[in-house]
Parts: C-alpha cells; structure tokens; sequence
C-alpha cells in the first residue's frame, strides 16, 4: 500500500515559517499532528466531504476544518447566497437587511433567544457574554470550568501562558467539569461576586477524552445561577448546530441565558452570533461591542442559507447517525487487531482514544497511518462529522483503519 | 430641492430593533447620526463610491464603510480573486498557499516587517500585539493615549463602559497624544514595568478634530522605547493603506516593532494582520492566538489582490489628491455662505468640523442636510476617501453642500 508524501507541502511550510510565526498558527498549527511527516500542511481546494493537499493528496476530511464544515466544502446552496449577496453589497456603510432576517431566524429557531448579535469570532461572543454578565449584575467574577477552552484573549486563557499577566485572570474561577458543589462552593466564598458562569454543553479539552454532562449537572447549575442571579453563558461554538439545532443546552435540558454560536453556524462563511434572553438585551445594548466587519452582509446570507439547509436535512440527526457508524465500525476494526478504541463525547464530534498506550503515542501512530493513507484523522483535538460524508467516505475509512493497524503491526 | 425618504429604513429598523441589542450595533449604530430621519439605516447595494439603501436612495459615500473600502464596492479585481479562491477552498481543514503569499508581499511591502499574521478584527491584533509585547519583556503595563481607539476587548474601553471591570484596565496607563514628556513620566513612575506604547500613528478620535504627530513627537517616542526596551506598536487599523503603504509610520518617519493592520487591506473582505520585527517573531509564536476563520483562504486571496492594486494605483496619493480637493472645495463653498469649516487629520481620511457653533448642533445639521440630498456624511466621525470617487463626486458633492447651506439659511 502506497502511502501519501508532501513535498509541496513541506517546501510551502518552509517558506512560511520565514514569514509567519510558527509557520502555521493557532488550531492549524502542525505540532500536535505527530508525526507531522505524516500529515499535509497545506490544502489547495475542497469539495463535500473531502480536500486535496497541495501535493494531489485527497482526504476524507474528519476535521472539516476544525468545526465549520458542517454541510461539505463548497456547498452550492450556501455560497450561491453568499455570492448573490456579496454582488449586491457586502462590507457597506450600513447594514443589509439579511442581518435582520438572520436575527429573525435565529430567534425562532433558538427558543432561548430573544435577540441576536453577529461577529467573527467565537471569542468576540464570550468576550461579549462575559462584558454583558458584568454589566447587567454589576459583579466581576466569571465562573468557567478547569481546562475549558473559549478564546485565546488574555482573560481565557490560564496563568502562566505567554503574554497573560495576573490581572487578567484574577476574576476567573476555575472550577472541575460535573462538580456542582465546587460551584456551590464558589458561590458560597465569593457572595455577591460572580456575574458568570461559562461552560460549553459538555467538556471537550484537546488532548484527553470528552466528558458528557452527569445526571442533573446542567439542571443543578441552572438552579444555583437563578438562586443567586448568575448569567448562566453557554459558549456553543463548537458543538453548536452538531447536537440540536435549538442550541445543544436543549439537548442537555437546561435553559442558558446566553449562548455564544460559531463555527458550524456558517459552513466556513466568517461569522459568530450571541443569543441571548429579553432580561440582558438593555444590557447588552449598553455594552459597547463592535469590529470592522461585524455587518458584513455576504457571510449573514450565508448563515442564514445554512441554518435553512441544517434544518431541511435534520443535520444533527444525520451527524450523529455517520458519527456512530463510523465509531462502531472503528472500534470492530480496532478490536478484530486486538486494540481498545474508546469513544467520548457526541458522535457527531467524537473524541476517539486507543486506550492500549496510556502515552498516547500508539494512538498518535495510529491517527498518522490514517491520514497518510487518506482519513484524516488529529490525534489531540476531537473530529468532526458534517452532513457531506458518505457511505462510501465510511467504507474506504474502515478499509483505511484495517490497513493502519496492519501498518502499526510492522506490516506496512 | 426634494429630499430623501426612508420609510423601508425606518420599518427594517423597527423590526432589526426587535431583535437586535440597538437594532444596528456598534460603530454603526444610528444614534450618531442626528437627526436620524436625514439618515438611511439599510443598505441595499453598494458599487464603486456609491451605495443605495433600502429606499432606492442613492449616497456618494463617504465613509467607505467606515473604512474598509478602500478601491471601490465591488471591486471587480479584488471580488474576482476572491471568489476564484472561495471556489477552489476557503475555510478548510488546512491554510491555502494563498497565506504564505499573502505573508510574503507584505513583508516585502512593509519596511519593518518581517513577518505577517492573520485573523479577523483590528483587535485581535492589538490584542495580540499587546500579549506579545508582555510575553517579550515579561512587564505587564501598557500605555496608550487618552481617548486612543484600539477595539473593543475591556482593557481596550477605559473604565467606567459597561462590562468593564476595574482589573482590565490596571496595567493600562492613558497619557494625552502629542506628550512625549508624559510618556517619559510613566516610563520614570513604573521603572522596568512597562511592556508597550500603542497608539495610532495620527490621532483620529471620534467626535473631536484629529491631531498629526507634532514634530519630533514619533522620533522621540521610538527612542524612548529603544532606550527602556519597550515595544512600539503602531495601531494602522484605521490609517493603514491610506497615508502610506509601507505603513502610515513610514510617513510619520519612525520604526514601530509592531503593526496593526485591518480594514483596507482587503476592501472589505474580512481579515487583519499584524507584521513585527525579527526580534519579535519567537515571542508571537509562543503566544497562543487563533480564532475559527483565521486560515479563511478567500478574504487572503482578496487581501493579495487589494494591496497590489492599491500599489499599482498608488491608492494613497489618489485618496489624498481627492481628499484635498474634496475638502478645499468645500470649505470653499462653506466661506461663501460666511461659515468656517475646519478640517483637520490626513485628507484621505478628514475629519470636518463646522466651527461657527461650538455645540456642534450647526454641524450635525448640515452633515445631515447633505446626507439627505446624497452626500453621506458623518458628523462625529472622521470620513473615508476611496480611489473610486470621482470628479462627477467631487462636483456633485459641492452642489449638494452648497443646497445644505441654503437650508441651513432657511432656504430649503
């Protein structure tokens, strides 16, 4: 079997690492993906469920480009709103009216919203949700839970990262995933001081499995934020529009009082949303909140035609149903080679961990022999299912996993 | 003189205010522009310097956007880069040799720079610029100029904005623009504490005339910060790619370490990009930064396109020829109805100011006088110049503020 090489790739990545910090930044960068001569550095196009490397490679893509993909690269009805909008007028000196029938849409569509508002990033929405719960309880503390990700501003991120002093941190609480009491306890020592508590729907760290919500978290820290007149922040970037449509917290049963959308809520078209109930909308009206293409017309059209195309496909329920298929029939494979693949978090944005090699390492070995074979699988980070994956990208991905794990037994 | 209507405005307002904080958000908010029945609220289309709004209405425009059109709505070079772009990949799984590019010519267009990053708004830059500046000098306080703009992010927004709170703004230390004696000051009363100088290469607040760097003022800054190793970021988001292209600093005649670049780097595509020096580049790459849509192929393919079309017209002597006669001729024609109007900051990107009547009430009227006759004009903001407006414009726009001193006179 033939295996993938990235020439191009590697020469490409060689000129940006004179230009560009680290090369490739952020999420993209390619020093979790081990061993990075597995993996290809660039894309040069994309269509459904697949991209092609700048070397000709193809790949069933189970990134789809960390979470936006949702309805396959290039979707015609998504870009063809796009496009028709971006010819009428895109960044203008106002709004289009798209940005009213999307907050229209969503609205209806989230039964929590009462309102919405558009950006770029994730973290312009959690920047905003936690600006937002200050203003409204008069309070400075943010509750968020240990290893929870939801931006890269100083705030978000830990002590002890590069670039972040003291002062940013010093009203974050970092309290364990599922532990209701340690909030409790928060609560209990800061009374009056907590305007916030952020968390995704359920813990998705990079690097160790995915943890879904115990039996009654959701409903418990609901509870305590009523009590105690907390802004309860659902920060749905990343599961957004893979788990329910009405927003994952509905999936989950509890009602938060802003939920911060992203990724998925465009098919790749820039744009963030923050919903969020009646009660917050003066505050967040008085929260001054804006950047230079935050009514950029062209992505709004975008979002609004793939929320219309999720909802006609029931993504989530179609998400869900090739995620379990393609975990089912990983585990079988792992198993007929002897090995334990165990699978965390939704099927539709599954953590996946061969559990043999507490290092990690054969799990690392085993995601590259995939990807440079032709499923691309990251050994760190969960994947992601959009609605353009087919039986046949299933059947040639278990084929694939077969030929890894011979692979991983010596016999390439 | 019939004057515009807004009826379709008025009613998309009042459902956008429904469900939407503000109705319109942020610096496109209407509260500012007074009376807000001279003003359109939607815009429908926009080409070249015009855009129509939601009335049929047509608007020489000068705000470009509020900055981001910087060679005309619907730039057939720059829309058509894009969208070959967007058709072969744009969000993906990996960045698109487009990014390293990108990277290359504005490191080769920008004198200080040495490298290039991307992401989506200005400040994720400045932010990003700040975070490098304390990972570099491992100092946390920053100093910025009082009433400097530099984004939304809390320790951006002085105390006292909603959603503040007192820690994000404690290792901000504001000083007047123009007082390099003050910046020596703080450097004195926080001896090895502080880790940046940020401000704008010209002083361009809103609602206030805009102040150019005294003589010596930049000079004296930069050796102030090379003597006590404090990182100089310049804050081109809003100037960038309209004073000078090889940044607004070469114009101004100093070496910042750091640049800040957004809004006509890809008329109106959205991305920005900081360029820093050499000795800058490990500390960028060990400051975690990303955001879901910074890899995004098209904006970068629109943002190659852009600069060397605005380096094959020399966009910034355009906008300042035109900005020039723009502003001569309407001060022209303010002194033959016995007004003053001051203008003051770079002509292509003015700031005007009716000085007849200190309240700035005369102002506002006759911006939107001139507004509703088809000349969009901001009253608090300082206007934009595109390489699209043409000498129809110009005359057009005499005639139009010519008719608004009439009115103001009682004429109508």
């Amino acid at each position: 079997m033939q295996t993938y090489t990235y020439t191009r790739s590697q020469d490409l990545f060689e000129r940006a690492a004179k230009v560009i910090p680290c090369g490739i930044y952020g999420h993209f960068s390619p020093a979790p993906l081990v061993p990075p001569t597995s993996y290809p550095f660039f894309a040069a196009r994309a269509q459904g469920s697949h991209f092609f490397d700048v070397d000709g490679n193809e790949f069933i893509d189970y990134m789809c480009a960390y979470g936006p993909m949702v309805l396959g690269y290039n979707d015609p009805v998504v870009d063809e709103a796009m496009i028709k909008q971006l010819h009428e007028g895109n960044t203008m000196t106002a709004p289009a009216p798209v940005m009213v029938d999307l907050a229209e849409y969503l609205v209806d569509l989230v039964p929590v919203a009462d309102w919405a508002f558009f950006a770029k990033n994730g973290g312009d929405m959690t920047n905003f949700a936690t600006m937002i719960a200050r203003a409204a309880t008069g309070r400075a503390k943010i509750v968020a839970i240990e290893g929870g990700y939801h931006g890269v501003a100083a705030w978000m991120q830990g002590s002890g990262h590069y670039g972040v002093v003291d002062e940013d941190t010093r009203n974050m609480i970092r309290i364990p995933w599922n532990d209701a009491a340690a909030f409790e306890r928060a609560l209990a020592e800061n009374p009056g001081q907590i305007a916030g508590f952020i968390a995704t729907p359920y813990h998705h760290p990079t690097f160790v499995d995915s943890a879904l919500p115990a039996d009654g978290y959701w409903q418990r820290i609901e509870q305590l934020c009523r009590a105690q007149g907390v802004v309860l922040i659902s920060d749905d970037v990343r599961c957004g529009f893979r788990i329910d449509l009405r927003g994952s917290h509905e999936h989950f049963g509890f009602k938060p009082d802003l939920v911060c959308f992203c990724k998925a809520i465009g098919n790749g078209h820039p744009i963030s949303a923050l919903v969020g109930s009646a009660a917050l909308k003066d505050d967040a009206a008085k929260v001054f909140h804006t950047g230079s293409y935050w009514c950029q017309a062209a992505p709004m059209a975008a979002a609004l035609a793939c929320l219309k195309e999720l909802v006609r496909i029931d993504s989530p329920r179609v998400t869900q149903a090739f995620g379990t298929k393609l975990c089912d029939g990983l585990t079988a494979v792992a198993e007929s080679h002897g090995y334990h693949l165990k699978v965390t978090g939704m099927r539709s944005m599954p953590f996946l961990r061969l559990t043999d090699d507490e290092s990690g390492m054969l799990h690392q070995r085993f995601c590259s022999e995939c990807t440079r074979r032709g499923a691309y699988f990251t050994s760190h980070h969960n994947w992601f299912i959009s609605t353009a994956h087919t039986d046949d990208d299933l059947t040639r991905t278990l084929e694939i996993a077969d030929e890894a794990f011979k692979a991983l037994e010596g016999g390439r």
